[in-house]
Formats: C-alpha cells, structure tokens, sequence
C-alpha cells in the first residue's frame, strides 16, 4: 500500500511539475520577445522590400541574386558576430514567354489558364495540339494502357481532399500527379500532361511547381502544364459531353546550365557552447510566378527577426546561432545540400534547426524530429505559449532545406502556422505581399524566437 | 494513508476519465459533420449571395431588408420544423452623401479619409472648419481643460495595443475613444471629434461603428468621425511642426424614426425536450460600409449551416435548437432583446446559446458564461476537438446577441476564430466577401455544430 501510495504521489506530481513548469523568468523573456515582434518588428518590412522591390526570385534569376544582395546587406546591419555567402551551384530554368492554351470544339476556342510546371520541356514552337484523356491518378494509366494514351494529353484531375484538416496532408496526397505526371504519362505514349493546379480553392490561378523526368531519355519528355482549378472543372465538365474535344497549348520554358548562387548566413557566436550550432532558416528562392511572399519569403524575414531581436534584447545566446536563407529550395534543394556538406566538411557540431516554410500565417505550433528527451521538454513548455495561442507540439516533419543536416543527436524542428489559406496562394501568380498579414507574420517569428531561446538556455540533449 | 490513497486513486482516475473521454461514437460523428462542411458546405455560397448580390445590411436599410427576405427563403429551403419572422422595431441611421475631409495649411490641402460614426450628426451643410488638439485618452481632455479645448476639432488618437495577442482585448482598450469621444469633447466646448480608427493595421479605410451621446441636448451633440490609421498617422506628424493647421470636415448623415424590421428564426423541434431551447445565431445587419462578410454575415451563414449539417445528416436533436438571425446589433442590439423578451413573455426554456460575431476566420475556440459543470464537461470534451485544431476552451464573454438571454441556467457561448486579421477589416469598406476564406468559414460552422451536437447529446446541466 506504502509504495502504491508513494507512485501514485510521485505520479500526481509529476503531473504538477508539467503544470507547473511556467519559470517566471522564462515567460517573462518569452513575453518581452513577443512585444518586440509585434510592436517594433522588421520582418514586414523586410518583406515589404523582398517582394515589392526585388520580386520573384526563382533559382539563377536577377531576383534571385538581388535577394542575396539585399538580404545579405540586412544580416549585415543587425551587428551579427559574421555575415557570409556561402557559394552553391544552382540550376537555372526560365518559363519563357506566357504559356497559351485553349480547348477547342466545333463551337470554338475557349482560352484556358495554364502555366508550365517547373522543369518542365517546352512543346515545339506551334505548340501541341490533342485529344485529351482525363484521370483521376497515375495508376489509372496503367488500366487504360497505351491504346487509350497514346497519342493524347493527359489531364490529371484528382483534386486536393477537401476534408483533411490540414491542407498540407491534402497536398501530399495529390501532388504525385504534378511531380510524376508526366514521367508516367509518357510511358504510354501521352504527348503533354496537364494538372489539375494544387490549390484548394476554385480560381483562375494555375498553380506551378516542381516535376521530373527521372531518367526518361530526352526525347521521351513531354511538356508539362498545370491548369486553374476553375480551368480543370470547365475542361472535366466539357470532356463529358464532347470527349473527341482537342486542347492546344504552347509554352517555350527551358532548362539552362547551372549558375552560381548563394545561401546567405549571418551568425551570433555562443558565449558558452561557441561550437554548437543553431540553423534558423527558409529559403530564399521563389517561383517566379508571384512574388513567394508566403513562400518562401515570410520564412526568411522570420528567420531574420530571431536573431534581430535577440541583439535587441541584448541576449547573449549560449550556443552558435544561425539564421540560413538556402538557395534553391523549389528545384533541386541545392542550397540546403551545399549547407549541410560544408558544415560536414568543417566538423560543425550542428545540434538544433528550425525551418520556416509553411507560409506566414497565424502561428499554431511546430512539428519535431526528435528524440523523446527533447520532445517531453518541449511539451513541458507547453505553458509558456499558452498565452501565444501556441497549441500543437506535435511529433513529426520539420522542413527541407534543414533535412540534409539530419543525424543523431539533431533536433529538427518546422515551424506550424494555420494551413488554411496556405494554398490559395502556394506557387501562384497570387502569391503576393498583400496576401500577407503583418501580425501574423510577426507572430510567427515570435515564437520561432520563443523556442529557440528555451532550447539555448535549456540545452538540446 | 488509506484515505490518502484513495484520493490519489481517484485523482487520478479523473485525469484518466478526462484524457480518455473520447467516445469514438462522438469522434465519428463529429468526423462526418466535419468531412459535410467541408465538402458540401453551402456557407460559403450563401455569403456569397448576401454579400455580392445584396451587399450592406445597416438596419433599416434596403440591404437588411433584402437580407430578411432571402435568409428566410434559404431556410424555408432547409425542411426545418418552423420558420418565422420575429417583428422588431429598428433606429435608421443614413450617411448620406460621401464625407469630405482635409488638413489646411499654408502650403494648401490634403485630403484625408474619414468617415461619420454612427449615430452621429451632421456637420453645418458648408462643413466644419477648426483646429484639431490631439489627445490620447478621454481623461486627458480634463487635463487640457475647457481653454484649450473650446472651439476645436479633438482628435482621439490613441491607437490599438500591438502587443496583445488577442486583438479583441486591443479593441476593447481604445473603442471608448468612439463611443464617448464625442459626448466628453462636447463638454469642453469642442465643435467636432475625429477619432483613429480601430484598426491594427495602417491602411487608408476610416472604420465606422456605433459611438453615443448619452443625454447630452441635442445642441451640444457634435459631430464625430473616424479617420483611416494612415490620415492619424499624417495628421499627427502634421500637428507637430504645425499646430495651428486647421481641418475641415462635412458629413450629412442622419438619424430618421424607426422602423419595422426582424429576427429571422428556424427551429428543428426536439424529439425528446422539445420545450428545451439551444439557439445557434449571428447578426443580420452590418454597417454600411464593405459588405459585412466578417461582420456578420460570416455568424449568420455558420449558424445556418450548423441546422443545415443536422438536416443532411439526418439528426434528430433532443432539445429544440433554432438558428436566430439577430437584427440590429450594430447600432442599439433591438434584435437580441426582443428575441429575450418574447422568450420570457412565451415561457421558453433556453438553456444554450452559441453566437459567432467575430469574423469568418480559423476558429480556435469557444468561450463560455456557464457554471463549472459544464465547463468541466466541455473540457472532457476536448479530445474530440483536438484533431480539428480546436484548443482554446476558456470562461468568459459570449455574444452580444444572446445576452440578452443571461440568466441562471442557460449557457451562453461564443465562437472563438483566430483575432489577428478581424480588426483589418471590421466595420470598413475592405470587409467584403473576398477578404472570407472558405475553408476558414466552414471550420467555424463545423466547430459549431460539433458544440452543438455533444451538448445536445449530454445535456446542458
């Protein structure tokens, strides 16, 4: 009975301890991040700057090398102990002209809203004009075979799940049909792919994105469009009652040799642990539709405000912490690659990163790569956000850019705001400046701030 | 240390109870009331046709005529038990033609964006023409005195707190500059009131809203306006190096007699406590500015929904549970209290009342004024919402509306959305249909239903 009595204790307060563990002075540092962020932020600002002035930033563009110029120029008037560029090789692919499209039936032309998939070839100079063949999933090729294929353009139609909460599973769940669309197409003879755009919403955005060939030699790579959703349903809805129609569409992107680039890095050098790192980063590439105000902007400017209110508060982080804006996020990854390769080669002992990269959105949470010591300390925090309405610690993903830096003994950590409007606006001429909201993206990088300066004070085990 | 123990037993046994009180009974049907909003959810639609096809709804007004006509219709369509309209005389306020403002110096004119507050008077058909005194607070007023007062335009500029996280609290921390900013300048002998917009953002849309003179005499009601957050920013920057510039003002709004207007109500009777009432509500009106989609055509579309998810799912609820389009919360709340006093003059028994009056944006969660049995019962509750990112279950306000309806026995809730955009668009002409995202709106209308359905279930205590 004596020990029954003396777990059940030692349970309840353990239960306490988790309750219990608001250290005032902590939730007064978190309360003082806050009020800097959202009363003398610079992350709108920056933006501000990031997506008016400069604009879409795709890999090997001038938006791109002025995005490293001018981001580089703002690490280095924060008086951060070093601001670098570090050289990364990156591909280079441009849309070329504004892509054309219509449907064509006896009754005529009818102009579609398309735009080329990133990486994707051109068609040649008149376009390609075909029947079309919709499908709901790569697998339905496979039970229609190349008799029904060939010779067609192949229209996915398998719209993003409405019903998942979080939109982020509901892409997943879709995009195959953009990445790989066209690789399996060809494979039955197809002669363009088109995809239903990756957006939840019925507009006349088309969405692009990134896709691949593998190793489909070059002649049997097909051109590849993604349409509007409304774009989608019009042509799903004319293909039932007139299947023989044609769709045209022409578009002259092209892969070009691989350029220089950089990711931008800015570092406030730990007083105690100097050779332990911290990362915080998004990527500072975009797609070239839009400005990549959500994305990948908001989580450069977030990035950037960590360590910019951390000098504001005169805190002296115990660890080596970085802000990396990585090139190349969208296609090819390169940056992220180069970072963790170098900080390989330098023996870095890198132990904790944060990515933003889920839009700049109303923060909810963040999602752990983690082992259970760091999770339950985590969740022991859980208090001290309250107040931020800050609820969704969960297990999970965290982004890529930092995930070439995963190892033991890394903790890796994404950044969860609210996913709702993540992709009205993701790869998408829409995706702009005035689709960001100033608090929200101030509250986000408020508490990116917030976690960092627990998990610095408070060690990663 | 037997007694001892059994209390640490139940202890924590009640911890258990309350972590593991999903009934996946529950859990299913909340899923399906979920995967219905999301799918195949008319909210949106219907905001559609009140905002874009009738547009403002001030009470008295054409628009909030209209409004009473087609939501009546909409529920007629719904194979609800009981539609009806519930008589209740309205105030009519009319702005009349656009207001016209400027800041005089020497150097010439600029415009600036105001608009009256409702409820106010007009200014002399040629306008007003005065020097502003800037202040802070209402108390600061007494401070300066009638000398330096007397004459003047006062110019309330104090603005929104920042660095609270709920903007609701912002609002509620600065509003007393439009509702009495008026009626206090007025006894300093001032000639008219400007006051900053309340709004977080700097933007150039003055915010109407209701401000009052209590029992002032009629010949000392001044007129008063709201300026844009941009024209306070200028015009306080202008005051410093220019304190004796003047600024004119001409508004022609007007109050008239009341008018006829209405509650629109549908009931699904109760099967088992008929004469037991939950009323699910919103407002029908909306200021005349924009369209009032957040506000709130947002709370009425949802809280139709939430009758409309029971009807497709075939639910038959215990108690008798009426949606309740409220008229007139803006300026005077007629609506709410005649519904209360029909109540209490009909004997009915309302024990729930669920108003969402705080924009159509991501709900978090709900806030109740009821008895801690229930609020206990809603915490073991908590499980069920977790999947939908419901988090924040907290005592406190409910609605407007249903206040009214306070007395012993009846819980009142309010839906809880994320604050940080409200504020951008309440009661200016920027809250329009656009500025809704459908997705945001359904979740609410979801969250609702899903309140709705477990306290039916298990009964109000």
């Amino acid at each position: 009975m004596k020990q029954l009595t003396i777990f059940l204790i030692s349970v309840l307060f353990s239960f306490q301890s988790f309750s219990q563990k608001v250290n005032s002075e902590d939730s007064l540092a978190i309360r003082k991040i806050y009020d800097i962020a959202l009363t003398n932020g610079k992350s709108y600002e920056w933006l501000d700057y990031l997506s008016n002035k400069i604009g879409s930033r795709l890999s090997g563009s001038l938006g791109a090398e002025k995005a490293v110029i001018y981001t580089e120029s703002v690490l280095n008037e924060l008086g951060l102990d070093r601001v670098w560029l570090q050289p990364v090789m990156v591909p280079k692919w441009t849309r070329g002209l504004p892509e054309v499209a219509y449907i064509e039936t006896k009754n005529g032309k009818t102009n579609a809203n398309i735009c080329a998939l990133g990486g994707s070839v051109a068609t040649p100079e008149n376009g390609i004009k075909a029947e079309v063949i919709e499908v709901q999933s790569l697998a339905e090729l496979e039970e229609l075979g190349e008799e029904k294929i060939k010779g067609k353009i192949v229209f996915y139609n398998r719209p993003m799940q409405a019903d998942l909460i979080n939109t982020f599973r509901a892409y997943g769940g879709a995009v195959d049909q953009r990445y790989a669309g066209a690789m399996a197409a060809s494979n039955y003879g197809a002669v363009a792919v088109i995809v239903r755009s990756m957006s939840l919403r019925l507009d006349d955005f088309p969405h692009t994105g990134s896709m691949g060939y593998g190793d489909l030699p070059e002649e049997m790579r097909i051109p590849s469009a993604a349409i509007s959703t409304n774009g989608a349903e019009y042509l799903s809805e004319m293909l039932k009652s007139n299947p023989s129609l044609k769709f045209y569409l022409k578009q002259n992107c092209m892969t070009h040799a691989d350029v220089q680039s950089y990711n931008v890095i800015g570092e406030i050098t730990g007083t105690t642990n100097p050779d332990n790192y911290f990362v915080i980063g998004g990527h500072l590439d975009s797609w070239d539709l839009g400005d990549g105000s959500h994305d990948d902007g908001a989580g450069c400017v977030q990035s950037m405000e960590v360590l910019r209110i951390f000098k504001e508060l005169n805190y002296k982080p115990k660890n080596s912490i970085r802000v990396v804006l990585f090139m190349n996020e969208e296609n090819g990854l390169r940056g992220g690659k180069k970072y963790a390769e170098e900080a390989t080669k330098n023996n870095e002992n890198h132990i904790f990163a944060l990515e933003s990269d889920s839009g700049g959105f109303t923060p909810r949470g963040f999602s752990f790569d983690t082992n259970n010591a760091n999770f339950n300390k985590v969740l022991s925090w859980k208090p001290l956000f309250k107040p931020y309405f800050i609820h969704s610690f969960e297990k999970g993903g965290s982004g890529a850019d930092i995930g070439p830096l995963k190892k033991e003994g890394i903790t890796l950590v994404g950044l969860r705001p609210d996913t709702q409007r993540y992709f009205d606006y993701h790869h998408a001429a829409n995706d702009t400046f005035d689709a960001v909201n100033k608090r929200e993206l101030e509250l986000g990088a408020a508490a990116m701030a917030s976690l960092v300066f627990l998990f610095d004070k408070y060690g990663v085990e």
